[in-house]
């Protein structure tokens, strides 16, 4: 399957144009910003480098710098920052530890996605943000690449659980997007080892009534209990998986929440720091061993 | 999640706005009112402004004061006062232990909004009232608040079956909120530990045929079942410790239906004086040993 | 739950007006008149002033007198008369002893709402009527009422069988209703103690399809079972109860028949004179004990 | 429930109003042939009088007599004789024994509407016809003359089992009608004592999708297997006392059927004459001994 | 039921009034064409004359001769043929063996309509064809000739099956009918003794959704699994008797085939010259036995 | 069933009114593309020679050469070339795995159509491609036939299985297509000895609502599971053959692998040299023994 997104030498192309008439400092290469925007849509490069000449003319700047564009590239990608917005000092502390879960796990998992950022300031709609930039762009996702992904969406609730005792309703849309995923991965992905190399379901995503009105049903009931097995079976594996790892590193947990805290946005190198290495320690051998 | 409505300092914003050409007392502070009207938004904020201005000059005031402003919050949060309703004194006793009950369960857990007012004037589609206002607005709730919700829900149905013997259609609505509240739970925030961190269920509000048409089942019966439990479970246990706090503390109950018979509305403070503390004194301890 | 009908005030306004420019006797009080049009709307008023100028009209009256004003009333409440129909002595008979069932059950269970006339002359579509009228306007009602109610709708039905030994299709509308009240005591009040206090099923009344397109059931099938059960139970032990009264209360429940088939129409005081009290001797306790 | 036809009063007027300017006879008398037309609609029985004006001025009749009267109510009530219609010797057999089966199941039961007409000439789309005429206008339905339409509605096809030993395709509408009237009796009326006085199902009538697009089904799958057992039964019981009817009067069966394979067309009275006696010889007690 | 076609009368009319200004030779006869052509709309009729005018313009002919007609004829009831399409040798061997199978059942089955033609040069969508012509217009349909009809729908499948050891998609349309026959003759019909005399399911026809939504279900998914059941033992065993008949004839099936691809096509009169006998061998009694 | 595509003649018909105005070389043989096409449409074949021109204009020949023809019918066939997407190194071995197990299966099962290509240069919106060009076109599959197309669209995840050790998204189309496949053996070409001679569901292809909207279900939940089971049962059957071909020819698997990688795209001499023989080595015995 291939992403209908521009590759590297297509956002090279359509940086180009976008940047024409533009005043550009001598430091900003099309190239460079290339390499680190794999992803981003024709529309989402044309943003960011619009926003990019908004911020130099918002700060007088003459010529639109690498750094401009740098902020620029976080606002497409994460939303616009709203440090307006009045946060009480408990619901900041739980939002620095559930992003400090997501980002240690991302961490420590190998083959995920670098970090980019982690912010706990408020960025379009969610109190806080994790952000993972691919090194290349993937056409198509291996299994141990999406029992990760889960893992990773997982590891916000997990880290509030640990810290706090409970749970709270900002997990919401990481758990909808977690059970979406495992369920894909048992009903179109034949990644179920019960559920065998079948597709359950049948996309309907052309009729007029709008969009996928959901997977058409296409099987018995006694089928249906055995996918709703399955796809509970992976993510709490996966759950459980991501216990243990914030458990045994509930210290470093602690510290990025802490870090999160004080400096309030934490870039990759901030991370590795707070860890004291280059994370992926979990060795692929023990995650294969949980498959 | 962020609610869509302003915050402290976009409240101050809107009332200077909507305030302007206003004849206002000097005892108007913006400030003081925008602290007091968390949860509003835009429109009901000008909406309460214009009905001061109302009041005002139906009582033929030159200026708007604060207590026209409280009076217009109050009828904005609450609805009309409805006073020309002929009520029997059999309704008026029910909805007198009705609200009792609310209020009283609102008074004693920890971690409840704390109450605004108590009425026994009909208002709006409803006999009666208790209305709570957050002190600081939450973007997120932990399950330990939403159970305490449950309760508060259930409570004026538990006061009337305590007192009378039996209860009325009038808790219908109650049970409804309670109800859905207890599914979102199980269901979108993963609060069921038999559940498990997954969500059930699509949520389908974009389809032309209304709005959300409920959500899309995309479970199978088994997990249904397993879902109803779960639902039945958290609500039984929250009508369970309402019938616990409301029987050890019948006599407050008491105490608090008869001040509504006999003075129909009733403040936090007056409250407070009734059951001699502060409240809150179900110890958090003894809550969670429940959860 | 407030009903969208004006209350005594609000009836005795709205016939002022209507009455304005009507030639009335001055024996027409519109506040006596208010007082005994409990639960008509606006447009029943409207309707009832009318109609009663008509029937004045009609009869060369120069003015619309009380009596007038009555069977207007009757009229609005019960469909008009119609005389010429021709029905079988056998029908007139079984619908004697139908209605006669309605009303010396409603006569004989406490709390109920009196009877304001029975008739076996046939009215809009239905071959007799037993017409009650509420002292005052009820808000909400208690379970113990709804239960009566239930009481009531199966008696014409248990009158046809202790008499004839079987059933028409004449009491289908009768059961239709009485199962839709059960319905709505189990899933939308909460007075199942089996079912306990939850809402079952979601109202889709906004729907373009039409009106409530039917209750949306939001439940897993092993909740419609208990469900059903539980409605069946309710049902069966009110038509149990209606039973017992029937069986035990026979010979006036001929003497009511009879009179009907004499004198077709009778009221609460012609009833009141045949069953020799006046009504409600089924001790509260006693029905209590059966719910 | 009143069915919106006129009865005998409303159709002699409706028959002086379309009789107004015809020429009639001396013998037609509006009184006589309203009281031979139960159940007509007003279209009915003006489509009546002007089919027999037609048969009048083609047979050169000047005036429109009573016979011709009779052969245009024949025509309303049971459709066009189609004469010209080739069917084969085995098919007018079966239809003969078909038919004689209705007839005499109609004659036997107590209770039952008289037969006005049997016949084997095809009309409208029935390969043959027996049709009853009610002595009177009913309102309501006893269930005991329900189950005897039940019998009736089999009889055909078990004659036809009784004398050919295996069944057609002609007995299809036959007992989808009877399976119709079941499940009414079953979930409409409360005619099923292990069902009770309840009702299944909702009819949703006006929903613009077209009429009456199914009973909605309130229940749940239980109570659906409980139904249909019940519907079951009620056919086979009705289905057993048809075979046990005709085996032991197969006779005449034979006889009928005979005397319509001679002259195609029986009345009452040729009926009665067949089976030597009036009818109805099956004894109440007997029929309510199966109910 | 009577099938809205016109009978030999109406079609001899038809043929008429379509041949009127035809040239016709003086072999054509309508009376003979009218005999021969059961089942025909007026509208195939009318098309038959035409396509007969064309084949004798085609081939020069000053007139219509019998001879243009009966390949109108043909070429009506069963598609034009396809002479071009280009088939390989194994697909042809394939098609006359299932072409075989669907003859000689229908040949040996008694009751059955006679064959007209059997055919491998592929007409409309269909590879190859065996047509059958009835003798006398049939309005009902007894359950023994219905069952053949199941027969000689799976003959096809079976003589592939037999001769090849393997089946092919090719007998997706004869299953789907087979399929469809015997569920009506279980749901519609009463046909099956274990559901008895009752219809199962709505049509629903009228909707505006398009023609016959598909049956509406108003039975409970337990009667469902018993439909189910049924359908399945119907078909399979008329399966079992084909495979019987076939095996037991199997040299006479191969001789058919042969036949079939060295002249293409067969009239009734050549397979009664290669089966040695008129057909219907198999006696009443013996297909009897197995209803 | 007929295939509503052109035949070889039509085809060539076809390919010389498009190429009617183009100016051909000599070379250029419409009775040898003809044979080539087989499945192609009047569409497809209009396409192919448009795109032919083109090629011949870009390239700067004078005339259309066969060569043009036949890189113009891969790109019709296959989609376009996307030389310029950017593939890591690990995507193109995981496909080129992919394809060679493809590649290996359909040849050697016996009785698949011949591999056209097989190749790893991404195309329209595929990594990479196996083709399948059938040396004559069918009108109906045989059920080995279809059984192999169950091997072969597993092979792909399959190969990438044996040699990666876990599987990736990118077969979730294959195993789509094959679950689809089995699902139609079973429920629409009578293809499962459990299943029986019997069509399951309904096929609604002509509802305004779009096409096909799924099979309308007409059977009961417990036949869906019956139908599952066969489903899963087909296709693990199939799985397990794949897995045992590929086992044992693991080497020639990773030599098609190693020569795809170097020189991107195979036809079938290439692979026959890599594999040493013409394929179709596994004997149709072993084949049968397993369906």
């Amino acid at each position: 399957m291939i992403v209908p997104v521009p590759d590297v030498k297509g956002r090279e192309k359509i940086l180009e144009v976008h940047g024409q008439k533009k005043a550009l400092a001598e430091d900003v290469k099309w190239e460079v910003i290339a390499r680190g925007t794999p992803g981003f849509s024709g529309a989402d490069l044309e943003n960011m480098v619009n926003e990019a000449a908004l911020l130099a003319a918002r700060g007088d700047a003459e010529k639109i710098t690498m750094i401009h564009m740098e902020q620029a590239k976080d606002k497409v990608m994460m939303g616009a920052e709203r440090r307006s917005m009045i946060i009480t000092e408990k619901e900041k502390e739980i939002t620095a530890y559930h992003e400090a879960g997501h980002a240690l796990v991302a961490m420590l998992l190998p083959g995920t996605d670098p970090i980019h950022k982690v912010t706990i300031i408020p960025r379009g709609r969610a109190l806080g943000l994790t952000q993972q930039l691919p090194v290349d762009e993937k056409h198509t996702y291996a299994s141990s690449f999406l029992k990760n992904n889960l893992c990773i969406l997982l590891s916000g609730r997990v880290a509030e659980e640990l810290i706090f005792g409970e749970i709270t309703t900002g997990s919401g849309n990481d758990i909808e997007r977690c059970t979406q995923l495992a369920r894909k991965m048992v009903c179109e992905w034949g990644m179920s080892e019960e559920m065998g190399p079948l597709s359950y379901g049948k996309k309907e995503e052309q009729i007029f009534l709008g969009r996928e009105i959901a997977q058409h049903r296409d099987y018995s009931e006694s089928t249906a209990v055995k996918i709703d097995d399955e796809v509970k079976r992976i993510v709490l594996k996966a759950n459980e998986k991501v216990h243990q790892l914030l458990s045994e590193n509930s210290a470093v947990l602690r510290s990025i929440a802490q870090a999160l805290l004080e400096r309030e946005t934490l870039g990759l190198d901030d991370i590795k720091a707070i860890i004291g290495h280059d994370g992926k320690t979990a060795s692929p051998a023990e995650i294969q061993a949980q498959a």
